[in-house]
């Protein structure tokens, strides 16, 4: 297809990312799908690097899905092999053919086991993976490793992205400096419970698989699984997270609940929430930011699911597109979510703005300051249902022309 | 806003609906919203109606469903006053007063107590209703009953419907003829359990309220409560189901198991389907009709929500716009209905064609036949999840530029 218009929301400018020890990638043009475009990520790690990993919930998976599940209990990556184009989901035998296959080539150039390689696919859905392609490719990827190829591997992955996606941060642990750098790819098919979204992060911290893992769940919480662009989920979905210990010696970790991580969970957070937001700014079509807080339901998960309705209605994100302010549609949501909400409390803020107070529209309500801020790029949403105490906060974008380009086109 | 083309999809020709013995319409100009158009229903029934009614169950109720939640246990009806071009939802007392003072001034026009009124309205959401405008245009409308006005009477619940909507059959009650008629408007904020829709069914049977509810209960459930378009489920759907009782003497009804109610119930499934297709065929810029029928589900209610969560998946949707055979979203949507599937049993087909089997594409796939399929006004879709023999049917339309168009544009 042809390429796209760059999305209005996206960053400035591609961040800088610091090599990290232990850690090389490389892309290249594998002919997979694309013409004229790296398709193929290869990542290597050094030995005893450990990996977590948080997968689609999707219970039509793809090839590499079961092919990771079965892997990251193990908690060991040598290397990781990407390709953009085919997803290799409900390809059946040839699906995991194709992944033994790879896994097994990656693993003989990198003088490891098959089950040390980490594989994820993204694109089409349904139709057989051109392995052998993969396989081929992967020594010209081997001998263009680099220390400084993050941006080309983010570049690599991308499907119908519109800008390439990375984050960074410093963190300390127990005084002593670790990297956290990370890559990510949307941005169709993004809902919560992961999304048609593959994100790879490393860091050269030394941190054992069980601690990752757990660090990784409870991030994605709050980041992957907080935003939706259409509530479509993927098959695919694959978050993975490398700690190569190969960075400055810093105090040893054995438990998720160490002080010492205190920093790093920090960073941690921001750099996914950083890559999340960034794959909804490249939500297909999108030209807003929305960001939905909920409070006073009657859990934290009865918010999210409130924001998440809120999120995912059509209305909603078309009169947002429309850059109307139609509370209304809000309140319709709320409804439907079918979570416990008292319609004579609850209160809507647009932009800051009070909108709605005790389930009515507020008395002297002046559209004005509202339909200002309708017309920027970022729009606030809360909402308090006048339950309890949970709340939550969802991003999502708006629902436009542009995604029905995309979508109603996407195969040819 | 401007009025929109007839939908592709409607049909030919507004039904001949014939007199109903014991109900009369009239449609008039109130300036609600609208101007140059008629805006105001009322509906009249001889003594002794009774009524039935099936209610949104979204949590922000308007307060016309507060009225008729309240009214309708006491099951009966001598008026039916419904507006369009204000929902009167989220309106605080001042909507309770816009429902007490309407009913009150029906009746006292009708000569009946104000809870033999029932009352709908269908709008914007959140600005106080006019409802002197609809008092003073009461008597204007008493006036002008009649037996013969069921197509204003559709025309004037309008709202983004782009054609009116109505049905009629003759039912046998033990050999004696019955007829039930019904109109109904749409059509955005249409989803399962009740849609921003509202319909409005009559019959000159003689059949208790109770006995009533439980047919209409039973036939809204694989009608009305099968259909979606945008997944977003309104704050004010109705379906009222009266009975006059003012046709042809048949053998009293005391229950709804009776077998002399057989074809009556057949009859009355027949006019709610149509009635709700017709809904789907005017779906917000809706292209196509889509019949998605799921099999192989754990159970009925499984099959429901599959089916529902194919309809809702805006990729889906898209992909149809685009006359797009694109099975491998089918098979996503599946997979995130959180329903039990076997991704190695699942089977697809469209338009008839086997596209999917065990888990994979038919060997040998030809999409031509299926290509041609997409290009139809009508999309069939089957899907067969491998689990158990729960079975459900669901209708929907696709996603377009022209959803886009009507919603965020609605207000202004």
């Amino acid at each position: 297809m042809a390429s796209l218009p760059v999305s209005p929301l996206a960053p400035s400018a591609f961040p800088e990312l610091p090599a990290l020890p232990g850690c090389r990638f490389a892309a290249v043009e594998a002919n997979i799908r694309y013409k004229g475009r790296t398709d193929l990520l290869l990542g290597t790690f050094v030995a005893g690097t450990q990996v977590a990993g948080v997968l689609t919930r999707n219970q039509m998976p793809g090839a590499p899905i079961d092919w990771c599940r079965a892997q990251l209990p193990k908690g060991l990556a040598r290397g990781l092999v990407v390709n953009a184009g085919n997803a290799n989901v409900f390809t059946g035998a040839h699906g995991r053919t194709a992944c033994e296959e790879t896994a097994k080539a990656a693993a003989a150039l990198l003088g490891c086991a098959p089950a040390e390689i980490l594989l994820a696919s993204t694109g089409v859905i349904g139709e057989p993976l051109a392995y052998e392609r993969i396989v081929s490719g992967l020594p010209k990827a081997q001998a263009a490793l680099s220390d400084d190829a993050w941006a080309g591997a983010a570049r690599a992955i991308m499907t119908t992205d519109t800008f390439p996606k990375a984050s960074t941060r410093t963190a300390k642990i127990g005084g002593v400096s670790a990297t956290i750098n990370g890559i990510a790819k949307g941005s169709g098919m993004i809902a919560p419970d992961m999304a048609t979204m593959l994100a790879f992060v490393a860091t050269d911290a030394r941190i054992p698989a069980a601690v990752l893992q757990s660090l990784l769940s409870r991030s994605t919480q709050r980041s992957f699984n907080a935003i939706t662009v259409d509530s479509d989920s993927s098959t695919s979905d694959t978050v993975l997270l490398f700690a190569t210990g190969a960075g400055p010696a810093h105090v040893e970790i054995t438990r998720a609940a160490d002080p010492a991580l205190r920093d790093f969970k920090s960073k941690l957070d921001e750099v996914l929430l950083d890559l999340a937001l960034q794959v909804v700014r490249d939500g297909e079509g999108a030209q807003k930011l929305i960001k939905i807080d909920v409070t006073g339901a009657a859990s934290a998960r009865a918010a999210a699911a409130i924001g998440r309705t809120i999120a995912d209605s059509p209305l909603v994100k078309t009169a947002i597109a429309g850059e109307d302010a139609n509370w209304g549609r809000i309140v319709m949501a709320v409804g439907k979510s079918g979570q416990k909400a008292d319609r004579d409390k609850l209160r809507v803020d647009i932009g800051g703005v009070a909108v709605a107070r005790d389930g009515m529209r507020v008395e002297g309500y002046d559209e004005a300051p509202v339909a200002a801020h309708m017309k920027g790029k970022e729009i606030d949403i809360a909402v308090d249902v006048g339950i309890g105490r949970g709340k939550a906060t969802i991003w999502t974008c708006d629902l436009t022309h542009g995604y029905i380009d995309i979508n109603a086109d996407y195969r040819s």
